[in-house]
């Protein structure tokens, strides 16, 4: 399931997220482990024909809005970088990660499809939000069903089929250093 | 299997990792979505009974040191915030987040238990990998199978059967704020 999940452009503008789907991808996120349990993902759901769906679609760059309004919903993950006790969240910015990719996670395996952007105007994008202080934008996810016959302008309709690329293992690990640190170090 | 995963610290000493069921796990890090594809994860995996394997266990915090030298190995989770040609990777930790938590869904799937730490030595757990430059330690993983009767020191064990919490739905969702800003700004 993980090898095969696509960022799809192609939603079907007739698909409605139920309330309980979405419900289900939340508490996917809800339950995704932080550091020391501080759970600083803050999430903000809109689905389509509501102002703040229009909102966000309109703060995302062009070359997304094309697509990403035929989305059931966007939903904006944001993070918590400072907790309530003053305490700086080192890694507010992963945690927010691991609780998108539980709720991808999710979606997938009830046959949705997930599309996070990273191209939007925060400012814009945070108005849409009564984002608490402290909370920053991190990336806006398209999610929906995927329609393999939707109609999409080019670029676009040339990136649905073209191949998923990664880098190999090589490139991704970390080889162990000759010279490891004594254990007494 | 998102709701029941459990970071535990009860880890069986005699569990193996095989190569196959590092692969997998790898895989499932490797095809992580990541933005504009640019996959800033970097992985070091040193199984226990390695000199890396020693060498992490004895850059983590004491009170992670006790538990996780009886996993089956330990993972540095690590991202690179430059690219190669110079561009800042803004979501470089978000990515590499969302590459942990895939690996750790792939564990899970897999009947393995992940424990995910922050509390390490981040120059001597970089020392046992050959970093690249500008790739930072972030996380270390242990991995390994959970052994429910594996004997743990307080407060540990403790910790083994606390009920999981976390906020509410409610807590972590952002509402709509009441001014909108117009489409047209």
């Amino acid at each position: 399931m993980l090898a095969g999940r696509w960022s799809t452009r192609a939603f079907d503008r007739a698909h409605v997220l139920t309330d309980d789907a979405i419900g289900r991808l939340l508490e996917a996120a809800r339950w995704a482990p932080s550091a020391g349990n501080s759970q600083p993902w803050r999430i903000g759901v809109a689905r389509r024909g509501t102002a703040e769906f229009d909102a966000l679609t309109a703060a995302l760059a062009p070359g997304n809005a094309v697509w990403a309004s035929a989305a059931s919903a966007l939903v904006l993950v944001a993070a918590q970088h400072v907790g309530d006790d003053g305490s700086v969240r080192q890694w507010a910015d992963y945690d927010a990660g691991q609780a998108a990719a539980h709720l991808s996670v999710q979606a997938e395996a009830e046959g949705l499809a997930v599309h996070q952007m990273g191209g939007f105007d925060a400012d814009r994008v945070g108005a849409a939000f009564a984002l608490p202080d402290g909370v920053r934008p991190l990336v806006v996810m398209a999610i929906g069903r995927r329609d393999p016959h939707a109609e999409l302008p080019e670029p676009f309709a040339a990136r649905e089929t073209a191949p998923r690329t990664r880098l190999t293992l090589d490139e991704i690990m970390l080889a162990p250093a000759l010279d490891i640190l004594p254990l007494s170090a």
